[in-house]
């Protein structure tokens, strides 16, 4: 096949983070997605609908004048949530509510510590038609970082779904055998988003020859054999997949340093990276339904009109890329070669 | 305890580098130890006697003036090693050759990647008295960076202890459960080295709330319980086991970048840490065994005369140190606090 043409995507996760480079983030997106789910991991966190709203609108206001790209916004659940903040967050157009671990990623020091207090607030989010958006990773200090999925699986993960079967919920970015598992034999209020990063790599290419910043993301690259089982998963075709980039942008000098920020800026490549996933897979014709209707189908929001078509061309992605600050950023696999680019309309 | 007084230790496995950067290394570790073990792997490496005397010549001549610090010198193996190598290398006052796995580590790619091809050359080494240093690592692309040494052990440490009980042979620079168990339960004529880091740390603190190319060394930190296998290693007294700092210096700019080099500078505290973590361990009477004896002695070298006095004194590592090429180093540890301290003489 030299040619693929796909209802147009949604990105189900990922980070444009907030002030001027909006404009850098949202164009990224905005030139292949036509919805994503925003994360609201934001310093201060997008806590209630009056932070969300403005949120939204600064979104808007980046995004490229001919775009028809739309925000889908999400409210940042704390252990001080209360479900007036549910309502509110409905009423200002959230669509879902982010759970953090704290201490789990990027900015998520404010997150929540006691999970089990948050079950109330997860009832109100059924109630108000909402989505739990989980980041499946305890924090424990002394719980490896490769056992971090699993054991938040074991600990909570089976508590939620089998307490709240009316609550949709979305495990982001999996990385493990075991998540993929566990979505795959769980109800259907259950689904999971999985990263081009965790399906092209695993920890080798983070650890092997040199440490990689720039292929350093949270939950971690695990081993080979949880990058094979993710494989496996997107190639069923199974609806309970679907795609999430987590494009997570940091600045070149946050990531090459002593303590380097976890995410990849995939925006730039991330569709046509999953193509070439799926190429790979031999699974081409699964494509459009991991990248364009199973995740509008499981939100219960419209499929996409209109298409995208990706053309078999080989391209490179940039080395670095300038902000709108001056400041350079490194794109996930920059300086590589692509097998598949978006064709301009 | 609050000061304890050892005989003079000396480090065992280390890296000074060449050029200009001498004056710092051979300094950093004069200041406490009285004999190094220096590995051979320049660009290009050290792969013969004239290249060896050359190198210990420049060492000798970067070292302080009033000290008596003395390198042992080391040659690089390589496929195209020959006997008549090993006996020159001898002659011109080596004591052990190095053997890389091709790709192991920080220039090792003129390495090792035939390793049955060796064997005449170990035969060589025993009949001179020559010791086998090995970085224990298979470099084959498919298998985990976790599982690395412990795949080195099964495949091909286990054939060379085997065959070749009249050749003392140094594991070096161990990190897991298994090569600890591998030197204990071993013959007499295999030994091994621990780094600071290896005792002090596991791979939460590389990859755990950011990236921290600092503490990236190869073979890579593992997982706690096998930090916690080599920490009981070092308790048990077993003359087995000795320092080894593999102090590794990488300019800062070589560390936080986008493929960061593999190795902690530790030279600047390496006996400090040591002390440290043996009193952790309720151990400081072991302490003297590790650092001072057990390395001589397996070398079959005399243990030095003198001693070196620590003494319980809160001081901080250094953020930065700038070296002669007016570029700035991180040493490990950097900016963190110690509890010993070398004390002047």
């Amino acid at each position: 096949m030299t040619q693929i043409t796909i209802q147009t995507p949604d990105d189900w996760h990922l980070h444009f983070r907030d002030g001027d480079i909006l404009t850098e983030t949202v164009a990224a997106t905005a030139r292949c997605f036509s919805r994503a789910i925003v994360m609201p991991n934001l310093v201060p966190p997008v806590t209630n609908a009056a932070m969300l709203t403005e949120y939204k609108s600064r979104i808007l206001a980046a995004k490229p004048a001919q775009s028809n790209f739309q925000p889908l916004m999400t409210l940042f659940l704390t252990n001080s949530t209360t479900v007036e903040d549910i309502a509110a967050a409905k009423q200002a157009g959230a669509v879902a509510c982010k759970l953090y671990p704290a201490g789990a990623t990027t900015n998520s020091d404010a997150a929540v510590s006691a999970l089990d207090a948050m079950f109330p607030i997860f009832e109100a989010m059924a109630e108000q038609g909402l989505l739990l958006l989980i980041h499946g990773e305890v924090t424990r200090h002394e719980i490896d970082i490769f056992d971090r999925e699993k054991a938040f699986i074991d600990e909570h993960m089976t508590k939620i779904v089998a307490r709240l079967p009316q609550l949709k919920i979305v495990f982001e970015h999996i990385t493990t055998a075991d998540a993929a598992q566990f979505v795959a034999e769980g109800p259907d209020n259950l689904a999971a988003t999985i990263t081009p990063q965790h399906l092209m790599l695993n920890r080798n290419d983070l650890l092997v020859g040199g440490v990689k910043p720039h292929n350093y993301c949270l939950p971690v690259l695990k081993r080979s054999t949880h990058q094979q089982a993710l494989r496996d998963a997107v190639k069923t075709g199974s609806k309970k997949f679907f795609l999430g980039t987590d494009s997570a942008p940091h600045e070149k000098h946050m990531k090459e340093s002593a303590c380097g920020c976890a995410g990849c800026y995939s925006a730039w490549s991330a569709l046509e990276l999953y193509t070439q996933v799926f190429e790979e897979l031999d699974a081409l014709d699964k494509l459009e339904g991991f990248a364009s209707h199973h995740g509008a189908d499981f939100y219960g929001l419209p499929r996409n009109e209109g298409t995208v078509t990706l053309v078999k061309e080989e391209w490179q992605i940039p080395a670095e890329i300038i902000l709108p600050n001056g400041n350079p950023i490194v794109p996930f696999y920059a300086g590589q070669t692509v097998n598949w680019k978006l064709k301009a309309e």
